[in-house]
């Protein structure tokens, strides 16, 4: 019992890892921890548009857990190009470390599904790569662009870098969310 | 798909819903998503002392969605006495209004889960609840009893509220508890 206390209380510590977005009714940037929480949401509200098939309790415990990493390395902005095998390899250590504080019958099938996710190569890690690829985006598009404009991220690049993820995972969001992005550069939601 | 999207900017708010607990790393004081996210991933790692047979990945959803109603109503201390059935018509309304952003077909099955919650009879239900309460505990054990101090909760008061229901869902963690929540009342953690 007093590893997974040991546990619960190290992860509190993803509440303070702060995200370049901001929520909607405050000026106070996003914590990794409330985008978890609303990722496994999105994902189980999305289930009409999922691949046919999919485990979605997987896809939720797979989100719960995926940015656990960010508590040794901090969040890393999507759009962030370089030093990525760096970072990957400081996640790895970082959720070993952390997972590994509950006795491994726990703590390994959830490294398991941290592994699942950051390989996408199964369809629930397609998937759920995407619903995480998408939030941000929606909500910049509520948001008048405000992660773009502050960081300098154009449409083009926002386009090339979630479009992909985003249509192999879920081919509708994407869809929906082709047409938003083309009326958001008509508005200058962009920064560059 | 633009019902989703409504729906998933809506529960954003629930990361402005503010409880009366700090986290461990900062002074901030928690919010109900953020929270709703550690218990999902406490119920998980509670596996080996839950109920057997239990549906766990229903517990999980239980837990990330049990708050919603929160964003219209705010959170309530687990210790304020009276005024309930207001407030619990007031989150079932709230919910109702959330959920019903959704399509039927997805926001019928959020709503069972949410009233499944508050109703505490299946042994999800119980294993959730008890999930719920323990996780303030925990944090206070953590940090010097910094709710109890600040709102005047007494270590009987503590032991009256939580111990039943802990009890009941996960007796392992409540014997746990027992012994540090008498530890924390030499240390004076407690308010009153």
């Amino acid at each position: 019992m007093q590893a997974i206390v040991d546990f619960i209380l190290e992860v509190d510590r993803l509440k303070a890892v702060t995200r370049k977005i901001r929520l909607r009714d405050s000026d106070r940037y996003e914590n990794s921890a409330e985008h978890s929480w609303q990722l496994a949401l999105l994902a189980s509200s999305l289930a009409p548009h999922a691949p046919a098939g999919i485990d979605m309790d997987r896809v939720i415990r797979m989100l719960l857990v995926h940015d656990i990493g960010e508590i040794d390395t901090g969040d890393t902005m999507a759009f962030v190009e370089g030093g990525w095998e760096e970072r990957k390899a400081a996640e790895l250590a970082a959720v070993r470390r952390i997972f590994g504080l509950l006795p491994a019958s726990e703590g390994g099938p959830l490294l398991a599904l941290w592994q699942e996710f950051d390989d996408a190569q199964t369809p629930e890690a397609i998937f759920a790569n995407a619903v995480d690829r998408a939030m941000p985006v929606l909500l910049n598009l509520a948001n008048q662009g405000q992660s773009w404009r502050e960081n300098g991220i154009s449409h083009e690049r926002v386009v090339r870098r979630v479009g992909p993820p985003i249509e192999a995972g879920c081919p509708a969001l994407w869809r929906y969310l082709e047409v938003r992005l083309a009326e958001a550069r008509e508005r200058e939601f962009f920064g560059a």
